[in-house]
């Protein structure tokens, strides 16, 4: 069982009430990967630069992570910045340079086509429409989308979505996309547009799993030290579609569970600067922590 | 086993998107004893003006709701405008009209004086202290406190504090008092100010509950028809106060079942005007959204 995952591989500056770090291994993907290969493997397509060196290549080392499909291109990196608020709960872009991702083309190897979870992380519509097409089998497809494209891109997104059997989105992005508030709403209008599946994730509000006419809400992990939480949605959807992965049946407690798993990898992703946690986290603390929400959400019938 | 809550009630005038409504009877006291006669009997006290009229005082008819201590003093009853937004996420206050309320001192009727939960609804600490202290016994003194005593009688509310079992806040109310961002520090701070006891509501996304070192988290019922907000966190407090009185212990499992029954209460109040949908529940209905609520937050252990 593998995950064929697809987005941008950056070099982020992240400034927090906490500290400080510059042109660090970030983009979605690379969060993504690094907590789904926590649950099965991981074949990573992507774009980086000249300046990608051997020690940025380090983060993704000795783990369930096939490189293979990670293009070196003439040029720079992708690099992003941005700056939290004093209590995290804002950030302010300060500064994106697409460089070699503005002309990704993604080329699967020819072992990756035959793929059990399709991924396609952040990217313009019509490239994640393009990978699904160079597959030649696959279960299920996932999807992560942004407000940008919601924005920019409607009607390649809405094809791009008509091939999607999970779309993992943010609760306003649900809004933006549905033209909905409440989330019921949204989401149903939303598997209209092909997704049987979404998953909402909230920030520290929780997220909600809906399945066909199912419902399921979590409330979040409650961190007592938040350090920064770039890359908490997609470290969950790395939980969630890598727990998925090594599930034969994607039957509704094996959803609920991977909605706690990523809820698990969120929440480690937040307590240290970039990938630092993802990177020495241990399954034991992954389970444990599964077992502590599992705790502090339980209550008897009446 | 009863409770003795006493608080404001108030003629509200009330502008959602869906319709507006003039002079209903409001007042968070209101919607917290509607709650709470579902599950025990209430002993109020309050005062109203001499517009508060026999139509008005139907609200309380027929319930498990006492009203010797319901004083009418000469002059008009405390009246609050309020204006919602598109999506009910936000609301303007239009007006707000002390009246009789602003010379209210409570007396509690001799038979008030042997409480089983004393209920502090929202109004000056002072006020507050002054009930705590005409009661003679009780098991459990409960708390509504609101932004505008933190800000202007911060003294005052430390004092009452003191005397307070659970404190039931909202959640940017809880960051406000403590001056801690982060909830499990805000509850630990707040903890050391008097309540062993926190309950945290945070509207659409849920609530939580601290007892000692223990956390219970939960997300909110996910309504499909919003109608209007006002009273929804009385009515979780009447829920979550009113479940309790009928207990006779306060173990965990207890505390747990009764912020879901503050969670349904809540959820009830807003799918109509004012307490029109608190007036017409059956308890099978409280019930049935109970488990509904357990259905749609269960998973499996791992």
């Amino acid at each position: 069982m593998s995950i064929l995952a697809v987005g941008s591989v950056a070099l982020d500056t992240i400034k927090t009430p906490f500290g400080e770090a510059r042109d660090i291994v970030g983009g979605s993907l690379t969060y993504f990967s690094l907590a789904a290969s926590y649950f099965t493997n991981v074949n990573l397509v992507a774009v980086v630069g000249e300046d990608f060196d051997e020690q940025h290549m380090q983060v993704f080392a000795g783990r369930r992570i096939d490189l293979q499909g990670v293009e070196r291109a003439p040029g720079k990196t992708f690099r992003w910045g941005g700056e939290y608020s004093y209590n995290l709960s804002s950030r302010a872009t300060l500064f994106t340079e697409l460089n070699v991702f503005e002309d990704f083309r993604p080329k699967l190897p020819e072992p990756y086509k035959q793929a059990d979870i399709v991924f396609l992380g952040n990217m313009h519509p019509t490239l994640q429409l393009s990978v699904v097409e160079q597959v030649t089998s696959r279960r299920l497809v996932g999807m992560d989308s942004m407000n940008l494209w919601i924005e920019t891109t409607p009607n390649e997104l809405r094809a791009a979505l008509k091939q999607v059997d999970i779309l993992k989105i943010d609760d306003s992005e649900a809004r933006q996309l549905s033209g909905e508030f409440n989330l019921r709403k949204a989401a149903a209008a939303i598997q209209e547009m092909g997704p049987q599946m979404l998953v909402a994730t909230r920030g520290a509000n929780g997220s909600m799993l809906f399945n066909g006419s199912s419902i399921f809400a979590v409330a979040s992990y409650p961190l007592e030290d938040e350090v920064d939480p770039t890359g908490a949605g997609d470290s969950f959807a790395g939980g969630f579609f890598g727990y998925l992965a090594q599930k034969p049946s994607l039957d509704e407690a094996t959803l609920r569970r991977a909605v706690i798993f990523g809820s698990v990898m969120g929440s480690f992703c937040v307590e240290d600067f970039g990938t630092r946690r993802l990177e020495r986290l241990s399954f034991n603390e992954i389970l444990d922590r599964y077992r502590r929400i599992k705790a502090l959400t339980s209550f008897e019938d009446v």
